[in-house]
């Protein structure tokens, strides 16, 4: 047992000297000996628990995409005990927006992985399952919000969490060419938002 | 004079082989050598022209902006004599969505372009020039469409030309990412569209 913890430790261990580089002059360029440069241990070593650039970048992906639940449930925890779909909802997207060091790395390594993917359709699997996992719990935010009254019902649920989803990545996008700063990004979501969250029977 | 055309000609040569690298291994890893080979020239001839490979990211970034205005103008021009702001609006949107080889890998090398931003600010004036410019345009149509009462006086015009911008983004990413099809994220930005072009007075 205690050689599995080790092993974990040992994988984020890496997985943090993969974001110093990430966040720092970007993975493009960066080779396995360069992460274990980086993470001070050999690349043999390294290879025993990566053996591509590939399998480190996706397990660096899932742990960055566990912070940052756990970060948006720890908000949405915070709140008030019955918290409305729109309140999960900003929760979840504001923890996406690289407001702060950890998400801004996160977000990098996500661009990283994404322009492997792209020319490779085995890593692409990834995005394949995971958005519109996350599209369908938006999706459901949505209708319950529908339920209420407080968005129109009218509106394709599965359509705008996906338009939610994009929106996020090109705010993203232009936080980090600072194009605008990440208050500002805030505010166009939340306008977006409140244009969603129109409904008639809005109380 | 001929010689001007010459440089011209081989720098277009040039950026066409960085995007037949773009297109199928990407960017990331290719080298200024990498590109040399793929247009087929010395190495010390394609430095005539490029010293570094981000003066030709710049370059080939710049004439894919210059390929897709003439694409979009070209699509206004064969509408109906008066074109309304909102297909104004929708023929740039569409433009700028990887639909077809030439838009898909202009939007490589954006990504690939954005990847360097990041790490280095001076790379980062091409974005910050260029989106606000855009923006302001999106702004203009839109300001348009609000005295002719197909969007609602009451929005604003700059940060909803911002949204627009970032939606394109995120649509497409994940066109590319295969978690969409391009007919859906044409899809998706019309949903968005037909929202945002709800005023009242719409005739």
């Amino acid at each position: 047992m205690p050689k599995k913890v080790d092993h974990e430790a040992r994988r984020r261990e890496i997985s943090q000297a993969l974001w110093r580089i990430a966040s720092t002059r970007g993975l493009e360029g960066a080779s396995l000996r360069d992460v274990a440069a980086e993470a001070g241990i050999s690349l043999g070593r390294l290879q025993h628990y990566f053996r591509t650039k590939d399998e480190m970048l996706v397990f660096a992906l899932r742990h960055i995409e566990t912070l940052a639940q756990q970060r948006i449930r720890a908000r949405i925890e915070a709140l008030d005990e019955e918290p409305t779909p729109r309140v999960v909802l900003r929760a979840c997207l504001t923890g996406m927006l690289p407001l702060d060091e950890q998400s801004r790395t996160g977000f990098l390594v996500g661009v990283a992985h994404f322009h492997r993917a792209v020319h490779d359709p085995s890593l692409r699997t990834d995005a394949r399952d995971g958005i519109p996992r996350l599209r369908a719990f938006f999706a459901d935010q949505l209708r319950t919000a529908m339920e209420r009254g407080e968005v129109r019902a009218e509106h394709d649920a599965e359509a705008e969490a996906m338009v939610l989803i994009c929106l996020i990545d090109g705010l993203s996008t232009y936080i980090l060419l600072d194009v605008h700063t990440p208050e500002k990004a805030v505010e166009l979501l939340d306008m977006h938002l409140a244009r969603l969250f129109d409904g008639a029977g809005a109380g």
